[in-house]
């Protein structure tokens, strides 16, 4: 199949013609499809309902230590907990507190504490400052950027190649610009890419020399052991950072919500002993400890690190099939048409695809139109707005292979309906 | 007894040689009680223990309506503890959020929100304002008082009585100063005070006229089922301020954390319906939801309101022997002394205790030199000050009866001692 750009005005009009008839044919079919959302699907929770069998009334709940997981108390979390996450982030029990059930409403925890009164080190609260930019390496995950946009806080994209973001363009603009208090990161199994920081890149995030003294690299790292085909090795952040005399520059987020339970896990945040301190005294003003029961739960379901691993091998073996299908389906139907390219994911949950430019939005609009719900295009940018329009996230854990079939049919179809409308108005 | 204050120079020295060797005497014992944390006992503990049983590998997970709480989803809470919990508050279902696992965390949240971004109908943050104060009935809550000072917010002293705080100055004060932007309160069972807040004070709160058009009154009503002596009932809140035209001033707050598990419990916010949506709206920024299935648990343990009802029967029955022995043992030392007053509370968790002015600091220090940890002197009041030195907080709830009364003896004498001391020197 020759690629549409080389195609004659004739033979692009006719492939119109007949993707358009092909793609009337799969909206006839009522479809109701979503492949929006990094969902675990029903069989991965399935994976964890023995879960919810360790602690029962005839338990003894008591933590290591003898602290009490059903009444007040240890506010930076229980230390079997802490236990079982320092492994699993290969930290130091001192450099690790344990939250409450998501990551993510920590990390705008983090970010608010850090505009209301700075983080140690800083002169000033974050908001005192006449303007406060983060770095966002692009793709990534709108999420982050929510939080951002929020608190009013500037962002700079940031281009990244598949070994992480442009490192000349941060240094640079680090160096440079004390405004710029930060920058955010999934460096394993990147939410969308799905691609994993290099060494090299993590020694020269933790090298860096920025202008402002409170410069805070936001790492979530949310897939540390999410790998869909076998694992790639990340060099250890905080060891970096530590290595490179800039301990104190990393805020390191993760949790077990893509482990056991979408929003019923636990949360962890992990830093220097110095920054663990600081927060820990901060925290100290908001709470008095979140649900050790949950810590406890997990401990006991997951026993240790390699339970953590023996689990999340089970959580592969599940997924890649629906990664297969996506990328073969893409690679039997896009490859070689000058349609879009896509990056094949190590892990984590996201297959991202780049449509022809100013393609996205048309794209995602036409699968709305027949059924299949997919990430807002933009969605990937701060702002919601890909300077190109092109960047689409695939998300394919939740639904059933059969689903996600007939989901890439029409994704397909309307990645090329879309490339031909493009190539034939240019 | 005579009165230490209608003793001669001669008796008072005698009295107080017998006390101190009476003081010696306990100190001798070399206790370590504890009387300072709020915090059930292991009995009221144990009543709750069959909720963990209510939730297994068999369960079905879905909430009403079918949401999946294994699973993503439902930012504001499951249907089901919406309808639990808005019984509970006597509020409708769009007049709540359910969280996560603590209220103070959330009260915090707003503070925080508030500074960050404004609630409905600021012109700008709170942090944007040259001065921001909260009015601060004493003695209250020294974790409210704790939020405020790392907010940066002034705190304002407001005296209280029997049937609330000060309803004149409140209303003065906030007529008159735009920089007062709240206050804080916990109108039933008090804390630390045990009283509840009588119509008359509930109508003047909702009939408030603040300078300040976005004033929220933070109404914790951590308390609201939770009798020692038989209910008292409280003007529902809510339905008050909508009835006097401010449906938006009120933020109230409460939790199951002093009902089932301390730390592992739920937490709820209710409020007006524009406030619940604005808040939900800025809560998108920051969290995907909270965790469901301890909701869920919740729900299926207590069932529905009269569940609540007779579970904390149970409790008032475990609490009130020990409310009992600390009153009857003050009673007994201390009645007609002229050594101090307290009030007897009708629910909550606190007795609190009012030394001769200038003694508070001295008792506390006493008691700890005896091996019994009492809530710090002028923990009650902003910035730990209590201006006449003489407010003290008994938490009886968690020592066994018989600790109880050793603890209470030593407090005796050392309120007793640090009396005669006073007027000694007077």
């Amino acid at each position: 199949m020759k690629p549409f750009n080389a195609m004659s005005k004739e033979e692009l009009s006719k492939e119109k013609e007949a993707l358009s008839a092909a793609f009337a044919a799969h909206k006839a079919k009522g479809l109701s499809l979503n492949m929006a959302r990094g969902k675990p699907s029903n069989e991965q929770i399935a994976l964890s309902m023995s879960m919810l069998d360790v602690l029962t009334s005839s338990s003894n709940c008591n933590a290591e230590g003898g602290a009490d997981c059903r009444n007040y108390g240890e506010l930076t979390g229980i230390v079997d907990a802490k236990k079982l996450f320092s492994a699993y982030l290969d930290v130091a029990l001192d450099e690790i507190i344990i939250v409450g059930s998501t990551s993510l409403t920590f990390m705008y925890d983090c970010m608010a504490r850090a505009m209301l009164t700075g983080v140690l080190g800083s002169e000033r609260p974050w908001m005192k400052e006449e303007t406060v930019k983060f770095l966002c390496p692009v793709p990534g995950y709108d999420r982050h950027f929510s939080i951002c946009q929020f608190l009013g806080i500037e962002m700079v994209n940031i281009p990244t190649a598949n070994d992480g973001p442009d490192m000349d363009m941060i240094e640079k603009l680090v160096a440079s610009d004390p405004q710029i208090k930060g920058m955010w990161c999934v460096p394993k199994y990147s939410n969308p890419s799905g691609i994993t920081y290099s060494d090299k890149v993590i020694r020269r995030l933790a090298a860096l020399k920025p202008a402002a003294k409170d410069f805070r690299v936001f790492c979530d790292n949310a897939y540390a052991v999410h790998e869909v085909y076998g694992d790639v090795p990340l060099l250890n952040p905080l060891a970096a950072f530590k290595e490179a005399g800039n301990p104190n520059m990393l805020y390191m987020f993760g949790s077990v919500n893509k482990m056991t339970f979408p929003g019923a896990g636990v949360g962890f945040f992990a830093a220097s002993k110095e920054n663990i301190a600081f927060t820990t005294q901060q925290l100290s003003m908001q709470a008095i400890g979140w649900d050790k029961l949950n810590m406890l739960r997990h401990v006991r379901f997951f026993k240790d690190i390699n339970g953590i691993r023996a689990h999340m091998k089970k959580h592969a073996a599940l997924l890649r099939p629906k990664f297969d299908a996506v990328l073969q389906k893409m690679e039997t139907e896009l490859a070689g048409r000058g349609a879009g390219e896509w990056i094949k994911p190590d892990g984590g949950y996201f297959i991202t695809f780049f449509a022809h430019s100013g393609c996205a939005k048309r794209i995602v609009s036409l699968c709305k139109e027949a059924g299949v719900i997919m990430t807002d295009a933009g969605a990937m940018y701060p702002y919601g707005k890909d300077p190109n329009d092109s960047c689409i996230r695939i998300a394919p854990s939740f639904p059933s292979l059969t689903d996600l079939g007939a989901a890439m049919e029409v994704f397909c179809t309307a990645v090329k309906l879309a490339t031909v409308e493009r190539v034939l108005a240019s």
